[in-house]
């Protein structure tokens, strides 16, 4: 089973034992089929005219008041029954699930944009991704007054609503933001989780229907 | 007296009266003498031969461990003696002053700079600097997601390190960060009332010698 996830800016495919990752422009679409979820409008007519791709957006039963709720974020949210997820791509996702009701969530700009935002500002700003700094302490030069800047709000936003759940962290940076959480799960394929989960659950369904 | 505040898209001039505004690109400096303070590396080298340009970065006797600190933020400083000093720009500054000693602060990216990322991150992301939003409650919809994930941080922050000290807002974007603080002050000419003190101090000092 061949499984895509087509983000803004790259595409992750999933073969069953291992998740390779590939840009999005320029990117050839398997020959074989496929199941996909996308959120980058400009390969959807691409993809609408694939007879190999299935799009999963349609089969997520998924309880939210939220409205336009990106399928990579139900996705990642779906197989999580309780629990703070967090996506930390080229944006970053926050979303609380509890008893496998979404109550909401928001959208950060990922650490890549703070750093283009901070090199737009000034030359001076040069914000280095691999500098961990201490949160506890007010940054006490320039470099660590970046880091300190780009890190702490997420991290606030994070606790300011994990209250007492679990924390799952996915995507590129999770890595990044793990320094700073004692008590995260890393779960880098989450989001192939909840789309193998949705292809279960509809395959029980038809057997079922079926009998 | 003339003062100017060069940053890096604005050059803000008080006359003694009025404050006024103009873009840094095709400026023209006044051909009377001027007091100035400069952040922006690519006019210092026009101003160092304006001789009717005074420039007051040596002048600031200010106490604080920070490398590096932009004369930007010290002016905004120097006529606080306790308090948290928010310069709301195209970057947010954050510094705290406590009986006149600086004791640290740092640098966010500006609310324009969001707006920035998230239509780089996609086209579905348009921010509307104009939405005000109720920080207590997890958004439910993308508009107001992206406002949430723009301004609840900056609230976060600046709220982690303000203690029991006042909250001083100044800069362009000062009267959007007022809808969120019940108890902040919005000083907007806070950058020249640093310099006028310490051009008064240096006359205060040089007359004394002079006796």
């Amino acid at each position: 089973m061949l499984l895509l996830d087509i983000g803004n800016t790259n595409v992750k495919i999933y073969d069953g034992a291992e998740v390779r990752r590939a840009g999005v422009v320029g990117f050839g679409f398997p020959d074989t089929p496929f199941y996909y979820i996308n959120v980058n409008p400009s390969v959807q007519e691409v993809l609408d005219r694939l007879p190999q791709a299935t799009d999963l957006r349609g089969w997520f039963d998924f309880k939210t008041a939220y409205s336009g709720l990106g399928v990579d974020r139900i996705a990642a949210c779906y197989s999580v029954q309780n629990g703070i997820v967090v996506d930390a791509g080229s944006a970053i996702t926050v979303d609380r699930m509890r008893e496998g009701v979404h109550e909401g969530g928001f959208i950060m700009p990922g650490l890549s944009s703070a750093k283009d935002s901070f090199a737009k500002i000034s030359s001076k700003l040069v914000y280095d991704p691999e500098n961990v700094v201490d949160l506890k302490h007010l940054p006490q030069n320039t470099a660590d007054a970046l880091t300190y800047a780009t890190i702490k709000p997420i991290v606030l936003m994070i606790e300011e609503i994990a209250r007492d759940l679990p924390l799952i962290l996915t995507g590129g940076d999770a890595g990044v933001l793990m320094h700073y959480f004692a008590n995260a799960e890393h779960r880098e394929d989450l989001v192939f989780e909840g789309m193998q989960k949705v292809i279960e659950e509809k395959a029980i369904k038809e057997k079922r229907n079926a009998c």
